[in-house]
């Protein structure tokens, strides 16, 4: 209950800081009897990997996954699984600076305002590089939710505040940024350009939709699946909004046009986003998530030391310009999470006493 | 773990149906000592009832709650409180249309998908009543949260797409909107009027602000500060947004606008809402939840019955226009829910082994 | 968190006090469709009562329980079930002898030096009138369990030191002290008569067993099957001990005597108690709990004021000889709330990928 | 929620099996701030090794631990520690035996029928091996407890059906039967060589002591200490029974005997076992485990195959011949995540309002 656990029946538990040995976690819960490799995990974790496109640092991180336990003869038992993914790129950095200084926009004075004491080398366990055990984990979600025919798409549906539609699919995998839409991806690639040059960074927005989910996944009251999915996204380092279906757009329409009427063959709109008294309802689940621009800026920076000494801050080095699109497999991976546990929560009681 | 219990160390566990005997629940982890009433947490509940304003339905439920137990002298004596308020305004309706229908925009077919059955009564269980169990249980978090100096306050800043500033916090408690802009005030009584006479209804967005939450409040990784709000938040019924800070206003800046910067005497702005890394800088906490328009109007919608024939329905009786301003302390509760969990697990170690 | 909480998905949450307005709970998880009703549950609570054999007060509890909400139309809907019990014998009685004085064996001690203060009356909610809770959600489970084909069976063993067999299970129904062996009614009828008169009472020991319970409940590692019955039986006030199977006569056999060996037709013995490494065995369950004496007895006790100054107590009144027979549908219920909680859990993930 | 998680406030969630890559688990609450390396860990391990007395298998294991993250300059960070040891003495050997029969005693048949499916290879999961993570786990909270005057010492009462008495602590470490009892060792060593000699195997009784545990820990109604701690030595693989204090033997005392008096200083004796109405007294915490003899034993047994031939089975090699003396870390490491537990929880609300 400290906060690094996440589901209730599929559950992960994780650990590791970006400087310390090496990052994991334990997944309880999977079914026993699903095929499953390092390969498999692997792959998820690849499209997480730095140095990828031009957000992105040059940092090279191999990011290799070892699975500890709970697979036998290529198969999950059932039982847990452990996961590891060592620190290889930890080169001796000088820390000195950042060991005092508080970093706009990062967790240094919180941490410290919490613990009374912080790992200060890259921002220990609050770096967006914990993000590694969660992709790794909604690799394992992913697997089994495929077999139940659930599938998730996540993409870029927006940068630095210029928009793209969503054309195609195949697209989001064809450039750096997860963009559906290949007439934007010029346009955003000189804005990136831009910005590196005046040492600043950029945010987006996020737009994930999972397909074929049964209807009926989602407990009311406090369970219900909208919330589930905000805890999921929000707790994801660089997110500060959520949004359901229509989302704010919803608070502007009447109730004549946000409703989704219903025919023979189903809904006939879904501005609600596949979920209704926060229970899916077997259209596609939609959700976005806003991205804040990457606090770490060569741009200078007023700030204060930890003893409260006035003082200014550039951050150099290598770091990305935009948490998109690395971001991007880290919010497929909760919203698998999510699906996976609330899938078995459902399950544990459907149809016991009534057929639908 | 079926999703009607919330919190941790301080956590509440509900029941209830708009049109079964009552609702209420149990809050455990309360401390001892605090002073707490039926009086205290009436007053809240008042502040939910209907009638009281241009959005809302004429339905009067006087909604008093019982303390059943966990109060000894007026003190709680920190073991289970229960809590109940009967179902006072049953009248005897005929309910065969909603029973065979699926209301747009309503938990009726999802309800029968999950669960095969409902009670069609009002909503049942999806029923926006269940909000009651909910501040009656934030009121007993607000008067822990008092006592230590933490404040919440939740407003109406948007109704049917029309902003209101926030002028005054005493604003808030002068009209039926629970709305800050007095200038505003007007504007939305011609649009709710305009709206009534349409048979539609609106949406909004309502921000809720913390103040005096001391710095450190939140968990790493998944039990960020704002992700528990945000799971909060969602889980309220008509809410399809949240938004912490900036939101997602903060996908549209470079990192050196939507950074905070520090000076000796703090923070010089608050973009980021109160909160670092998930945890909370002592600044003041900023939330901001999208709220979807009632789906029960008046006005002829399409859709099926149960079983799957194509019909219309025109919803009458008393439905309010708008889910604000009732909405407003359901927020305000939630917000408080989740400060007195955060406040009492960051407690538990707080200051054991490092002095801060 | 806060221990008023058991199950994880069947789960039952309680408050309530001896001497407040009432007690209830609500029981979340339940499957929809249940018949269930108010007799149902009264059924259990009447196995409770007090005033019903040698062993028991006079006191009247007509101990009438409400159902406040989840059924509809005589069937759960699988949302949250409340129950309430309202208090009814509630005498003014003058509580200021045990208000300042510590009584041996209860928890004024330890209540007042957890939370500084303590509801006095009647032991508040350390008193054993909170099983009344625990009963009515068994009850619920029990009508699931029954569904499901298990059945579970509670009854007295030993009392006073004085040991039964058992030989019928129709017995059990038959008698004050819920024995299964009619020939040492008569002595236990004796002894609690010498007991009475000595102004002191007496402890024993109750065997619970549940039959036709599918192989394959319990989780590996911490929740095994075993473990969660010791926690729901160790738990109910006034247990010292728990065993499974053979127990701790186990410590005493060799592994060849102990082990339960197989034949095609199954298991020859049953030592482990229907369980191998914490998952059950489709064979019977069985646990063994060790009640300890009622604390309050007439004889004079040396205790202390809550001041710390010497003083002497003798405990009159309503008081129960022993908690036998009144606690046997207490451990009844809680092997019913563990096993239907185990089912649920096992059913989420059972046959997703083999077929056993 | 699938049994691999201990605790709320301070908890460990583990995972490995036996003759996989390695084992280990996540260690989160831990305040930050403690010393801890690996050394302070590995000396707890050390005692939980085999091949180290008349009663362990020559099997040799280095079980050397890593701190995978949480600590930071020598101190705890107050983030999640992850906890890796990797299985070094993985002969290769012939599993098929074993792979096809249901060895008497062990989870084989149970795993089969919870999953369809199973990692034969010494026992996966369910292997004792697993422990080696609770110790690991426990020697954290032991740290953080010491820091609180808190101390717990675990030791053989009993093996073999030969009592032992109490003599001193200091001869707890000085045989290898964690034997406080000097004067039963050579009996115990006697019995064992007999017992090898036989091909047979060995129970005991453990006791475990908590001594300098405040007033207070525990939680009401189902969280009781001793139910939590009944939990938790209950889910140790070869346990089958559990009692606190006077235990069974207290079934058969009247309540005068039973009953603590309290004096001026005091209690004047402890058969409760430091604990009333589930919360501690202050007194020094007293509790038992029934370890049953290991199942694996060299003399033939009859069974059957996994397709429910009958045959017969011996299992000879590296075997223990009785869970005692290995045991005793694990179950005082048990007592430590309880209490570490119980600690943190309880502080998250002491004195808020009332001091007492």
């Amino acid at each position: 209950m400290s906060g690094d656990s996440f589901g209730r029946v599929f559950r992960v538990t994780t650990f590791g800081e970006s400087h310390g040995p090496g990052l994991g976690g334990v997944v309880e819960g999977c079914p026993a009897g699903i095929s499953l490799s390092e390969d498999i995990i692997q792959k998820e974790l690849d499209r997480r990997k730095p140095g990828q496109g031009p957000t992105s640092t040059k940092r090279k991180e191999s990011d290799r996954v070892k699975i500890l336990s709970g697979v036998f003869d290529g198969r999950t038992t059932g039982t847990a699984i452990g996961l590891y993914i060592a620190n290889e790129d930890q080169r001796s950095r000088d820390y000195s600076q950042i060991r005092d200084i508080y970093r706009p926009g990062h967790g240094d004075m919180t941490y410290d305002a919490k613990y009374g004491f912080r790992d200060y080398r890259g921002g220990g366990r609050s770096s967006g590089r914990e993000t590694v055990s969660r992709v790794a984990a909604g690799a394992i979600a992913k697997v089994f939710l495929q077999s139940a025919g659930v599938d998730v798409l996540a993409y870029t549906i927006e940068l630095g505040g210029i928009r793209a539609d969503f054309r195609s699919r195949q697209e989001v995998f064809n450039n750096a940024f997860a963009c559906p839409d290949p007439e934007i991806v010029p346009i955003w690639e000189r804005l990136v350009k831009e910005c590196k040059k005046d040492g600043d960074s950029l945010g987006g927005v996020v737009e994930v939709v999972a397909y074929n989910v049964p209807a009926g996944l989602g407990e009311p009251v406090f369970d219900k699946l909208d919330a589930r999915l905000a805890y999921a996204l929000m707790g994801v380092g660089a997110v500060k909004g959520v949004e359901i279906g229509r989302g704010f757009e919803a608070a502007r329409l009447t109730g004549s046009r946000n409703n989704d009427a219903l025919a023979r063959q189903g809904f006939t709109s879904n501005n609600a986003g596949g979920i209704l008294a926060g229970i899916s309802t077997g259209q596609p689940l939609i959700a976005r998530a806003a991205i804040k621009p990457i606090p770490s800026i060569a741009k200078t920076q007023k700030t204060i030391t930890n003893k409260g000494l006035e003082t200014e801050i550039s951050i150099g080095g290598r770091h990305d310009i935009s948490a998109i699109p690395r971001i991007v497999p880290v919010l497929e991976a909760m919203f698998m999470l999510v699906l996976a546990d609330m899938y078995l929560l459902h399950r544990s009681r459907k149809d016991i006493f009534i057929q639908t």
